[in-house]
């Protein structure tokens, strides 16, 4: 493959205009587009070190994974969001592995980690991006935290429907409940019971076809 | 009060060394040295952004606080340890709020806030220990993340106990069990069903002095 469009690299990395000439051309040249199916499975699940990734296209899923398998979604990434905890390896003191996997059809800009590593090095506005993110990233997963510590689940559940409507841009949620217990870092059983009270309360019909939201008002009021 | 003892910013804020003689002097005439007694609440609850702390002597605790008043440890800081998470309002994109207690009778070092983002502006040490700082502290805190969700509760306490009694240096924890719900984000009663449990099994004995520690050996087994 050639080098990338630059025109792309600057939507996606915000810090593109700032870098030099000679730093643009090797930036571009260790970037790779790569293209995954959804369901595929990104990072983690080993000592890898990705790259920083940046999305052009769908919409991917960052999460914990336990040894027992057990999961937990710490946040969703759309077009044009960037993730460096792919990248742990070039971050000092990054010691936690996450997962990352394809929710959609996706194409992505991986950018070499050394290579980034190397350019933030000596490029102040690559290295500030780099700190910028890993504390964005940083109060996202402390608000997950703060939702598993100190919120019923039947409001993390009611936040959790209204998000993904809105992510899927459809009143027509197609997860399991095995799915949506692992976004909530829960079991099976439990979202099944919590989705049948919301389906008795009317606020919600749950159908082979998916969870269908009836009553956006009273789901709202949950949260 | 006068400027502080060098020797003793040296010793605790690693970049130190790297100031220019300017930036020393005005790093030194922005800090103060504070105590703070046993219990003491030292930062949190409020928009306050107390500044980067330095611990001379003592313990101290950031836990996070629910609106309801549920409480969980984050990390605990020693001798030596620095936190930037009081003085969020410099780091860019942090936005959760922390709580800071002293565990013990402390003396801190408490730097304006403004003043060590201007010289983290400046001086490429001081922003670096920012960066690696609230990485650190991203990774503690993701820690305590799985072990919240991916542990059972009582490996939990098994944890606790042994890490706390090597934190006072005796066999002896002087914690009550609401004291130690607050730290694992749990409920008294289930703490309390939970060391009557431990003590039945002949790893602690529990009495009006606190919670001894009686078989580690088991008890680390449990972790």
């Amino acid at each position: 493959m050639g080098i990338l469009d630059f025109k792309l690299l600057e939507e996606i990395f915000p810090f593109w205009k700032d870098l030099t000439e000679a730093e643009k051309d090797e930036f571009a040249r260790n970037t790779n587009l790569r293209n995954y199916e959804k369901g595929e499975h990104i990072h983690g699940g080993g000592q890898n070190c990705t790259g920083l990734i940046g999305i052009k296209r769908g919409r991917l899923r960052v999460y914990l994974l336990s040894e027992e398998g057990k999961e937990v979604t710490l946040f969703r990434l759309l077009q044009g969001d960037t993730c460096i905890l792919s990248a742990s390896c070039i971050v000092k003191n990054i010691s936690f592995e996450i997962q990352v996997e394809a929710e959609s059809q996706m194409e992505l800009l991986i950018v070499n980690p050394s290579v980034y590593d190397k350019i933030a090095k000596e490029n102040t506005a690559a290295s500030s991006f780099m700190n910028e993110l890993i504390s964005m990233r940083f109060s996202e997963a402390m608000w997950i935290m703060e939702q598993i510590l100190f919120m019923k689940l039947d409001r993390r559940l009611a936040i959790f429907l209204i998000e993904q409507s809105s992510l899927e841009e459809s009143d027509i949620i197609k997860l399991t409940h095995q799915e949506i217990a692992d976004h909530l870092g829960s079991a099976r059983e439990v979202i099944s019971r919590m989705l049948k009270y919301f389906s008795g309360e009317g606020m919600i019909s749950v159908s082979r076809r998916g969870i269908k939201l009836l009553d956006r008002e009273k789901l709202m009021k949950m949260m």
